[in-house]
């Protein structure tokens, strides 16, 4: 069954640096815990992964967010762990805790246990895939999704969380040939778990390189960047007669942005310390000419000051990237609005509204001022 | 009574940017956990605060690290949050924790209580600055420090320690007037605070930015980076007929070194993630020329692989820097080696010789090599 005309193509089009009325906007974790009803609907299924696993809650709570507010894409329920979660490590969310696996990767036997998972594992995931797009009947793009090769293994290694990433690179500095294992069995395997979400009906994907600023540089080209590379020259250029844009976000890369316009991939992700400006000379590149899209970066804490001060905040943003090119005929530099992160938990729901509706007045009053 | 003579300047002399046989080396935090001797003091102490306000343990653990590494530096033993405690805000560390603050400033009245502190209640330190002064008889330098505004008033407004900064920003999205206030105050303590310790025997001083990298792009320059600036517009250029350099460091903060080179002291602080050889060409002058010295910028982490791993790092980084200049007669582009960040308890001390060491093997055959 064929899904449903596209009816907002304005995200796909910013992705491929084609014109836009308005700057598309989403939110990284827009579905989550700061909205009642996805808090009502987590209660009902008993935990994240039981959320995460089950169709129709992920459908549901995907979308919940697209009532509320005017957002340009929608971006799958899940989790960036999911992969080691199937490559057999027990992936767990305590109460109120971050990620959690039962096992760890730390020495030569357990490296020499990974393998790229069987997708059936990820079964779920893809059906939540299919599930969500028909839900959307066309109205917003789906953006899929997974974590980078290296935020994985961080995950991976340390069992959990961190602080200071000492295990991950203890491992890092001591073994890199073993690091270097995990990272090529991540790659492959985040590769095809991209695709197979392609396939499942994902219109855009996102590899959220979430720890790749923790690195050295030099470390960072080595054990991540080259990997991210390894991922994106497997993925899927389009489906269905579609072309499928790939975002590369890594949250502290910005000191990266130059190498980083190297990578096939069409759009960058920024975090809220990057000069949108700066950024968009460096990468964006010229009206006909190649470049990357830019998706960023306001700082989520923004959302806890008054509508007012968001407003202002979020104009402040779309003017440091400037005004996007309106050539109906060319590609240019375009901005995809999102924040620089997560959306925090603890952010006021109608401070959000604030956030995308100045986000589209003051983008169209921008396109107008040309 | 004067103190004695300095007979290794090489830290002093690279801080202004003057040749040197050998690339000085000092470690943050080098006086810590990672030391079974420095428990040991501690453990008499009963507690950090204990340590750092008894003058005689303060002296006894700020010179541990130089009888068992051959450092360039000395740094007074103390914590970055003293100026807030100060002001009355009742700092304290329980056990295997951050600090934490008794009271804090998240609003008005808060705000409108807080007043530069009287610098006798910060006597313990002048005295500890004295006194590791004269235990050191002149056999390196002593560095003295504080933590920058912004730094500071993160902690004052969280409370302690923050993986989100939520609060401090919130306030700051919020209350910019109140966020000013509180910072205007925090530089005037911090001013006054350092140039007592370089009339109690400080050599050196270090700002000590450790949060400025969490901030957006904006927000930096307006609510960390100015503050800096107006600390170091009041601190002192000479003390006793000596220059007293200024080292800025803040972490995370590469993306704006560029706006740093402008600030009014002689040495910047780098973390990890920079690259030295360009950060050099952006801001480490040319011979003759202006331009700040450098600082760091080793991944701590390193510091748990194996030896010869970890002196291949060291030469990576050294080499990264490239030969600092060698002309007696001017100055020209310097390094002063360092961590990214401070050292991990963790730390196996022997792993720090062979981290000195190879600095002071291989910065000394860079030289010879032209």
């Amino acid at each position: 069954m064929p899904f449903e005309p596209l009816r907002n193509d304005t995200f796909l089009r910013a992705c491929l640096r084609q014109a836009t009325d308005h700057t598309p906007v989403w939110l990284m974790r827009q579905a989550g815990r700061y909205l009642p009803e996805y808090c009502a609907t987590r209660a009902k299924a008993g935990s994240f992964m039981g959320l995460a696993t089950n169709v129709q809650y992920a459908t549901e709570v995907t979308l919940q967010p697209l009532e509320r507010y005017r957002l340009d894409a929608a971006i799958l329920f899940s989790d960036i762990l999911t992969v080691p979660d199937a490559m057999g490590l027990g992936l767990s969310f305590a109460l109120g805790e971050g990620p959690k696996f039962a096992k760890v990767v730390r020495d030569e036997a357990a490296v020499a246990e990974l393998a790229v998972p069987d997708m059936h594992k990820l079964q779920y995931v893809f059906d939540a895939v299919t599930s969500i797009r028909k839900a959307l009947g066309g109205r917003v793009p789906l953006i899929g999704f997974s974590g980078s090769p290296w935020t994985l293994a961080c995950y991976m290694v340390e069992g959990g969380g961190s602080d200071d990433y000492r295990l991950v690179k203890s491992l890092m500095y001591s073994r890199p040939d073993l690091m270097h294992r995990i990272l090529a069995i991540n790659a492959d395997a985040v590769a095809l778990y991209l695709n197979t979400q392609i396939e499942a009906g994902a219109q855009a994907v996102m590899v959220f390189d979430s720890w790749g600023g923790v690195l050295a540089d030099g470390a960072f080209q080595d054990f991540s960047l080259a990997y991210t590379r390894r991922v994106l020259a497997q993925l899927k250029r389009s489906h269905d007669g579609a072309v499928i844009p790939r975002i590369v976000f890594t949250k502290g890369g910005g000191l990266w942005l130059g190498e980083m316009a190297a990578l096939d991939c069409e759009v960058l992700g920024l975090d809220w310390t990057v000069n949108l400006g700066q950024a968009r000379a460096q990468v964006g590149g010229a009206v006909g000419g190649p470049g990357k899209a830019l998706q960023g970066n306001i700082d989520p804490n923004v959302l806890f000051a008054p509508p007012e001060a968001i407003a202002q905040q979020v104009r402040g943003v779309l003017e440091s990237f400037g005004p996007p090119h309106t050539d109906p005929a060319s590609v240019g530099p375009t901005h995809i609005f999102n924040l620089g992160h997560g959306i925090s938990q603890h952010t006021p729901p109608e401070h959000v509204s604030a956030l995308v509706e100045t986000v589209y007045a003051h983008s169209r009053a921008m396109r107008q001022r040309r």
